[in-house]
């Protein structure tokens, strides 16, 4: 196969940016994914959902981290360059898989893959494979080359090597959003030394591994991780908003399902009521038309649903309070029969979220989702996990901490209007 | 008139914010105002409307910077507190003003407003005077007091001083676009140091001076802002996306006027295409809603509606030469009849876009737009005006700089197709 | 007594300061202490000893830091006012003793203290209680004042929250330090987010603790100092030059008592060589002395001496390797036998140093040093040992790590010159 | 001749660097360079002499800045690489130069060289040139190389190119300094867009020039220049205590030339007391000698010269008026006279200061130092002078600015002990 099989652009291109100072693309073919329209929607997609409901600087889009991982991956192929184990025939590839990697994420994916029983990895694939201008600009470099890149996101591919820069334990996804989410919320944590680690990072042959003299910067990395999920990715108001925007999605299909006769249709949502929708309507969705939506509905005659969609766009939250179903199985059936009698609807406004998280894993084979570990390369060649090598890391790896929360319109459960006994039973068991 | 007039939080409410690291609020009416719907609809509008697509990290909200304007005035006044020619009762004026003062932006106003013949400041007005959630809060302060900050906000208060604050050459608005602005897009301009700017502030009669001792500071905000200006807010990237906005907006009223049968009605848009809409027309309009519409659009029969919109959402831009139209006066009709031979409308496809900026004003009464110019306080006392202390700011001070560029979709001039004639002949008058 | 019983500066003074951007004095005590003369030898003393050996950036001095710890005191002072169990008239022996809490300190105060049998906290006591500026400018206050003072400093004051402020295992002192360190060093460790620390400390009756709300930032605090000691405090090239430092005053105090005959006599040290000098000698020490000896001796005619200075002059270190004595029993008087025959005095080439570390601490009663620990204060008004709340902590807390190094110099085992078998012996043993 | 002319280090070495993250080297030059006494001495000397007074995070030292200047020229010649005009030979060249620019530099060396007459300059060619082991490591590239160094670093080397990189009016010394003083003072400006400035950076026949699209950037660049040598170089505090630094050196030569009989002998001084001393004696002389000798003269008999040490050390500064003498030639003796009459010798306690600053100069032929103007390049390849083009660098180009201050010991003016009179007439001329 001739090489290098794609062109370089006449003079290289830049996008300012603020976590990377600047993202560099001398490649024509990463130039032209970026113009794709595929890839262009992504800028109306948020990267975090929720969350700016709780952090207002959170506005970032998918498209602002996909630069992001591209340019990270950049940098590391920088390092493996004229290393063993590495081939420069993998490096356009290793690139388009990380700026695509993300490419079939939709809007608001968490409660809409819930909902609609959906995956944004299957539409990444299908993006790359289908009748897309992405797949287009793809196939220009070789017919296979699409397929390479779908099977290096999906993590099939055959050198797993080119994988695990793009997804692991310390990969250029995770450096990513740590740094870039770090920076649009203003929270102090997310900070750690990422020139030292890519200057540490060595191909081996099916992964890569760090140099032994950078663990403290991998330390401070796993550190990271573990306080931004607890302090920015598991939020609970954040969790709050993401509840009621589950809620609204459950409403708006059941009410479909339940021969509803909308004042405004949900025409863009009708082929994800039944069964998987089409690469082209799925390509159409975006967080503007989801809001759309929310909007238009605020005025159709469904309480429910209407209330939903206030609660949304005008941050009526739900609160929350500490409440594990597993202690508390008495309550819980108590808690909806109440619910029903003060008529608010249990199914959409007495709900149960549960978070988990595991900071660091190590290999456990059989698991559901295996990710590879970190492993250390020692001075004399021997490669170790890292958490045989760190104390710290030791300390919080593979501790699956998890909490439940119990979220429900606390503005609706005054001492005042109808229903006020149930109302305050309802307060009594929920603030013993 | 009793004070203080409203009630404090019972305990101190935080946003973490980016740039000011924690933005605090203890008085309960702030609280209330930053809930009510109207505030919230902010968070749907992009503070620098198509700049995101020059600088991918613009994609901040005005919901963001109004915040930030609040906090900023709130550490003024900490500065202000028992100092003389400050009143303690005009805080909560102020700090209400400054929260509200852009909330009558609506979605891509620049081009908007342009298009529908409206203004955000009147939108402003109304929203505070009229049948609002924001105005039911005011109320409550006192009946006069909404239209009190409505008067702040449009510098006819009696106070002087108070107007200064929020909009002067040197004022919470400004400091926080020009640090906010430079913090998202992640140029290195914008940073001047406001800390040290605050502690000279000083409150005289009728407007804000800074002590002679902080003069290298304020230079050194009027550099950024001449900085940020011809970086950031004159960018013609960003200009491009602007023009193709306007050109939507143009098409969908003249089609509309012409009597075009939508496929996709443009509902929310029609109050605006008969002069000025209702007010709850125009809160119902927002970013969301904007893209809804243009993405819809991409399939409709009307052939320029359907380009400009499949260019705006897709990044298609046109590019841009450097045309005065005041030196080319032969060119520019020739064009405009190739233009139209070539078959490309030079009503949407020919556009000339100038801007011109003043970094530093001084005084200069009969204006169009006076601006309240900067006044340094000398240690005997006196006051000039900053531009006779400064070299630099009188050096750039009054200069207006204007420059014009031609937008025009190059990719529909390539030497192909038809009327290759007209396209050549464009090119040789565009490239001279 | 009357209060405030000191007077407040007609203007309020500021210092720029990198790491808390301005250190703000409105005491007229504070300002006079700072202008003493035994304040301002702190400039002639660096902060990190002989760190700047290894991260060059690590040049500022306990002039520097002592204002940063001040500064934070204050900022913790302004969070109390006005709550429970804090009394105002505490402020000023807070500030101070914040201020002055290392003045006592000399040049290398770690190898100086080791050689010449001193503590920097006695002569910091004797300092704010003998005949000195200090002294003067706190007994203006009230006679008893500089006795609180230092009694604060050494941790015996009756209001136990006044120590906890400025020596607990969470206080200004550190906080200061793991900031400013990391700045000047360079490092991306010891970032937290002081400024949501601030925010939920809460006086106790004998202690600050902290709102459970801010656990997550106390714990990237810890993680800060655990990495900042590993990366920074006990980094192995430092810790060499810490070694040859030792080894000079060691060398110069046995000349000395062995009636060695100096060119240039350690005038200055001279009382040192005789148990513990006066106070007058004491404050003439500082890093110029010291370093000017250094470099006239490097014309002593001893060898050892002269070899030494030119070493820690020109950063002409010792190598080092793993060492752990208690393994090696057998090694280590055969090694030191080798140096002997190869002619390095053992006592002075060939030297273990041993680090350890208490990451963060909890209670233990007996223990040599007992460091107040972290107490968190939950929602309902209990008390929580933090180790108790965080698997962080908990994970790394009272393990004591240590490591054993053994340096020698490398440059003088080369397969060259005499002694060539003892020399390789020597490798041998020590890269096994 | 043979290239490329030297090793590289089998694994590169890096420092960890606050203001340019890490400095990478690769050369075995460089590496050694680096490790000379000559070279190690630098670490001894402060970067901005005094002005740790005012700022007191400025105590990093020329070392610091050195490693700078290489780090940043290394990076301009990666963007070299390749280019026309660009020779690869001149690639060690110019880093060594880079490096060494500064290594003449002695203690204080803005006074030192006044009062003794001397110059930085001649003393980097001597230690270039000389019996040193700086000379030693450059002569292993070359017999010839050593002299081409110093050539660089005088500006008489034969290819201007090289020379533009380290001395022009935007160069690597520059962009080092300006960084790195704002970064330890703490000051917000000293911030430009260098990495933007570095990509915008070309190679001409004798000059870097810069391209057009970069001009912001330098336009950035200049005000930050200007920002930073009003706020900090010139700072009247700083100048204060430069002020008695020189007086010190010139009451010490004083005393000597009138055979006083010195209690600590100013050994290391004597040779400079007779014109030019030798390299040697040059090359011991660093701060913490000259330290020293101020703290043993705080107790010569000489009174002058004792209270001006004491001053010095404990930051007893005179203050300062603005003082004209060209306007105010008849109060000039007057002030002498009282002066004397007050017995405070107007030749030590009267001092005036001016100072003076060119923010950007264009090429005037003739002038005494001629400095390198900043050319720009078109996109159509013609050269443009920046000031021609940028309206901000031509308003503060070429304009001199000077102003006089007169520096005296304002404690020693009050108004009581004796000569009362004539400070009364003192106090009224200096305030009028």
């Amino acid at each position: 196969m001739a090489k290098p099989y794609y062109r370089q652009l006449e003079e290289e291109k830049v996008f300012k940016d603020p976590v990377h100072r600047y993202i560099h693309v001398r490649d024509e073919l990463i130039w032209e994914l970026i113009g794709t329209k595929e890839f262009q929607r992504l800028r109306r997609i948020r990267q975090l959902g929720t969350t700016y409901v709780t952090f207002h600087g959170a506005e970032h889009t998918r498209f602002n981290h996909s630069l992001g991982v591209y340019e990270i991956t950049r940098r590391i192929l920088e390092v493996f360059e004229g290393r063993p184990n590495w081939e420069e025939d993998e490096r356009l590839l290793a690139l388009a898989a990380a700026l695509l990697h993300d490419v079939g994420h939709g809007p608001f994916s968490h409660s809409f893959e819930k909902v609609f029983d959906t995956d944004h990895e299957e539409w990444t694939r299908e993006i790359i494979m289908g009748d897309t201008e992405i797949h287009q600009v793809l196939a220009r470099v070789s017919p296979e080359f699409p397929k390479a890149v779908a099977d290096v996101i999906e993590k099939t591919y055959s050198n797993k090597l080119v994988t695990s820069i793009i997804s692991s334990q310390i990969d250029a996804d995770r450096m990513d959003y740590l740094q870039r989410d770090a920076y649009y919320t203003g929270v102090s944590y997310g900070h750690f030394d990422m020139e030292r680690i890519l200057r540490v990072m060595r191909p081996m042959e099916d992964q890569v591994v760090i140099k032994q003299s950078g663990m403290h910067a991998v330390e401070d990395y796993i550190m990271s991780r573990y306080q931004m999920y607890w302090q920015v990715y598991f939020h609970p108001v954040t969790r709050s908003a993401e509840v009621i925007l589950s809620q609204i999605f459950k409403r708006v299909k059941a009410l479909y399902h339940a021969g509803y006769s909308f004042t405004h249709q949900p025409v863009h949502f009708l082929s994800f009521f039944h069964g998987k929708g089409s690469l082209r309507d799925y390509l159409r969705l975006d967080e503007a038309i989801t809001l759309y939506y929310f909007q238009v509905w605020q005025e159709e005659e469904d309480r429910i649903l209407r209330d939903l969609c206030v609660r949304f766009l005008n941050r009526r939250l739900f609160k929350y309070v500490e409440f594990d179903p597993n202690q508390r199985m008495n309550d819980w059936p108590k808690l909806q029969e109440l619910f029903r009698e003060a008529e608010l609807d249990p199914d959409y406004y007495l709900v149960i979220d549960s978070s988990s998280d595991l900071p660091y894993d190590f290999y456990r084979p059989g698991e559901e989702e295996e990710r590879v570990p970190i492993h250390l390369i020692l001075p004399n060649g021997k490669i170790r996990e890292l958490s045989r090598e760190s104390e710290v890391v030791e300390a919080i790896s593979g501790k699956k901490r998890t909490d439940h929360k119990l979220y429900f319109p606390h503005d609706c459960l005054s001492d005042e209007g109808e229903h006020r006994r149930s109302k305050q039973q309802i307060r009594e068991l929920l603030n013993p």
